[in-house]
């Protein structure tokens, strides 16, 4: 017998989400039942970021103003195929979607502003608060959803401050991030100050100087109630690399190629592109951007002057034959072996201008999205194919790059030094260390608040509790055109169907004799090929004719009992015979 | 418009197997046109593990003389969705079993036994040659199939030399891997000697001196034809960690844990466990075994002798509740998040003997095999979410840790010194690193032949040529009690089904009027919840209504062609209204 044979048991990955008697066990909870709750409280909702990577959003209120923080979407995972994009749900927003004052956006990347073309409109399309380049992403991406209403967006600046309805104001600071113009926002309420650094790792100048310490140590002496704080990194000993020593290292990695380079990363890592191409310069290399989103990120941050090199250092790629190798770089969308992306083109031969030489020098991001590992090795082994060297760097690593590892995280926390700390982003796991470690700069554990999406929080100026209240945070998914329409029904049947097939079972039957019209049709796909299988086909429909033949002819059809017959009678003898669980969909035609 | 529409062109990852004129690029390849095919050539062809990891198998074929070397299974990936394991391709090898004469069992991992007990009856059941420990794993193992021919296993050790057939000898020799008893093979034929390490890397001792050095020295002065060298850590720079250092570093690690330590690795990591399991005793904690497949493997390396520390120092289960908790390790499967194994029954307080308490340090292996993440990840946060803490640790990687790295295959190759390398194991960009890695000690390109599964070679005393015959070697899929009989149509489906979900129209129509009986049935799964959708539903009926009137009464029925209109307009309405492309399955009911 097989040894394995515990996928047969039911879809693998269903828990996603943890259960509610497991969340009873974070220990710095507050119970409702001993303490009343509050009444002029502030509340802070977390929709999403907090138990996955990705969808962050999140809302403080007070009396009749709601401020938003940001509005992302999450990539699909494992357990939810064929998905385009998980956006936060805004069930609790929509009701209360007049008292929407603000969106704060902290900056440019898809997880934090990915959802906003699909909810704004649901929102009241509030007014939004950006800084310049996030601003231009946004507008530009918001033209591609023809019915999505115009943003209003009041581009904000570091230091900016805005008053938000009655008794708010939003304060905005700078932090460094991989995408330039990152922000942090303070929201002053009655309770104390919020403060949410959204993405960030410190960042250090070649005599050491951390970037915005000034401002950190700034916004403590303001006095900080709660910190709300990017714990991606939480789980990665040490300081962070400064973007000077990758500077130079790339520099090295590009100066040991012969013939041309080809860099694939995300269109996303603009700061990192903009290094690069600084470094091609250096080295007499002219760029050329390749896939579409690559050169409208380009354009953007071109057009609003975050680059800083000479106009002629990116090429139209039809100058690619007229350079000689030495004196070019490629920088391409498709590092994750994305079908459609330019680096697939390249490798496939399929480009009508970039071909690959033997010389080349293919330069990758190391981290693949999972689900893409054999995608990726594919490419990989395509190029090697053909000769072209393929190095992977963690120089240019998206996930680990660009949020503050736990030396760092240490500094932010002593630094702000709030009465609580929240950490924000990344899974259970990743937040609850990130709680560990504060506890070594003073920040005992009950000053931590392990909060996870949808758990109302009320805040007052001695307290943080979370209460039991709790907003439907369940996955909305996009899916095509549909937004919201793919639950965790169709989802469970994507598994299953992915993993075992199906078969529908057609009986044919006479209303009045109960007796079958025609042989039975079986129609089946991902299971086994039947035609190959024919035995188990006549099988089946001997089982079939034996079950409709046993039912008392003088009762009434009972169709739903007769389908239930087939899905349990059917399901076992398949297993029987196979070991497998396909879906068994039963159709009975009464004529 | 969404951005993201790639995933609705087909399924992403179809194109695993590289395409033969990607092959035909492989610039040490000899052509046959150019130089005719020797005719008294000793045939080498790899079966598995050339172009992925896992289902190592390959032979070795001279006159009436095969020698056959491993025979593992490989698990699946993300495109074989459903599927237990994929075994090789013998369908080459069963035209000729009679000549088969040995199988040289390198170590007793599954990516190089795992297809005994499924291959070796379609075989003939032919003499097989391993080390004590791999010989029990085996014969316990083939006891769990009760269909399968009892083995006939010689056993060897190392230093061993075994005719086989009239050209053909046999000499097994000592490598380092992660599990005792892992051997190497050189073959003795009469073009030269073949010479197999399996998987292997180089460990040291503290006075830095290699394990098996003076053996590679020997059989590079004994000449050899054929280097088969594992190149699964051909990318990782530098030199790999020893086994004492690692040991050393467990043990810093197990130092610092106050409570309980709870280890999750695989049960195939007898060198590790055993290790562990010696620093438990000096660290004065008694070990308790979780999980049926490590319990057997402790179990039989025990009886063998191959652990040394007292009987005692592994309680059984129930001594828990008498032990402090300062002085108990439990090493676990179920390190992947697999919903059946000791772990997860841990994690879930589902565990009769074992559960979490907040003084607990969790271990983790740091490899999660591609697929698995959210399972692990949630498995780790559910541990967090119960107070204990959890560590990630590279020490007890397998994939990193018994494969030699640069450094180390640089001194195998030059002590080796081969008239030609063929590297294996892991995927073309591995190998192909592998080979210029060689460079650097010597063997040139022309001398590195990068061999794809099937691909037929020959080798002469002067020569290794690459010929244009090539044997099947497509995956051969166990699902359940199937081998084989999923094939690549069926996963196609899988794929499909998993990512856009299925619609059933079923047209009930009058054979003899061409009109419809009845309203059609429609029934979909995995593509929306059509009770949510009446709309749409109403919307398909409609236009199946419409497709049927539109058809001329006075011809024939033409049933495969109403379903291809069916197949193509509902699909293309479908598509209009939500665009998603589910796979669309016609049924016309003829009465």
């Amino acid at each position: 017998m097989p040894t394995k044979t515990t996928k047969k048991a039911a879809p693998k990955k269903r828990a996603a989400r943890p259960k509610a008697q497991n969340r009873k066990s974070v220990s710095t909870k507050q119970s409702p039942k001993t303490k009343p709750l509050p009444k002029d409280a502030v509340r802070l909702v977390p929709l999403g970021g907090l138990e996955e990577i990705g969808r962050n959003m999140s809302y403080i209120e007070y009396k009749d103003d709601i401020v938003i923080m940001d509005m992302g979407f999450q990539f699909p995972e494992e357990d939810t195929p064929g998905i385009d994009y998980i956006i936060p749900n805004i069930e609790s927003l929509r009701v209360k979607k007049d008292k929407i004052r603000a969106v704060v956006i902290t900056h440019g990347h898809y997880d934090h502003i990915g959802a906003v073309p699909y909810l704004m409109g649901k929102l009241g399309n509030p007014p939004m608060y950006a800084l310049k380049l996030p601003k231009a992403i946004l507008e530009r991406r918001q033209e591609e959803f023809v019915n999505a209403p115009k943003l209003n967006i009041i581009e904000v600046k570091y230091g900016d401050k805005k008053k938000i309805g009655e008794h708010i104001e939003l304060e905005f600071f700078g932090v460094e991030h991989t995408i330039p113009d990152s922000m942090g926002v303070i929201v002053k309420t009655p309770a104390g100050n919020i403060v949410n650094f959204g993405d960030f790792h410190l960042d250090r100048d070649k005599e050491g100087n951390i970037f915005h310490y000034g401002e950190m140590e700034r916004i403590g002496k303001m006095g900080v109630h709660t910190f709300m704080m990017d714990s991606t990194n939480a789980l990665t000993p040490g300081f962070g690399v400064s973007e000077y020593e990758v500077v130079e290292n790339l520099e090295k990695l590009f100066k040991d190629a012969n013939g041309r380079i080809i860099v694939a990363t995300f269109s996303s890592m603009l700061t990192r592109i903009g290094e690069m191409i600084k470094i091609a310069e250096k080295l007499n290399r002219k760029v050329i951007i390749n896939g579409r989103s690559m050169k409208q990120n380009v354009q953007i941050a071109q057009n609003l002057g975050y680059f800083k090199f000479k106009k002629d250092t990116i090429a139209p790629v039809q100058e690619l034959k007229r350079l000689k190798d030495e004196n070019v770089m490629i920088i391409s969308t498709g590092a994750q072996g994305e079908p459609n992306a330019g680096l697939m083109r390249i490798v496939n031969g399929e480009h009508r201008h970039i071909q690959i030489k033997e010389n080349d020098t293919f330069i990758f991001s190391s981290s693949v999205i999972p689900g893409n590992e054999r995608s990726v090795q594919n490419l990989t082994d395509n190029i090697a194919r053909q000769g072209a060297m393929v190095y992977n760097t963690k120089l240019i690593d998206i996930h680990k790059g660009g949020h503050a590892r736990q030396e760092d995280l240490k500094i932010a926390i002593s630094k702000i030094n709030p009465k609580f700390l929240m950490p924000i982003h990344a899974y259970y796991h990743f937040r609850f260390m990130a709680g560990q470690i504060a506890q070594e700069v003073g920040i005992p554990k009950e000053r931590v608040r392990l909060v996870d999406n949808g758990q109302v929080c009320l805040l007052t100026k001695e307290d943080f509790i979370i209460t039991e209240e709790e907003v439907p945070t369940n996955y909305v998914m996009v899916d095509g055109l549909g937004i919201g329409d793919v639950e965790e029904v169709v989802l469970r049947d994507r598994m299953m169907l992915s993993e075992e097939g199906m078969i529908v079972i057609i009986a044919t039957i006479n209303r009045k004799t109960g007796k079958l019209i025609k042989n039975p049709d079986i129609i089946s796909r991902g299971f086994i090929y039947l035609r190959d299988n024919q035995e188990l086909l006549k099988e089946m429909r001997a089982k079939i004719k034996g079950i409709v033949s046993r039912i008392p002819r003088q009762q009434q059809l009972d169709a739903d009992y007769l389908k239930s017959l087939f899905r349990d009678q059917i399901g076992q003898f398949v297993f029987r015979k196979t070991r497998r669980r396909p879906m068994v969909l039963p159709v009975i035609i009464e004529i």
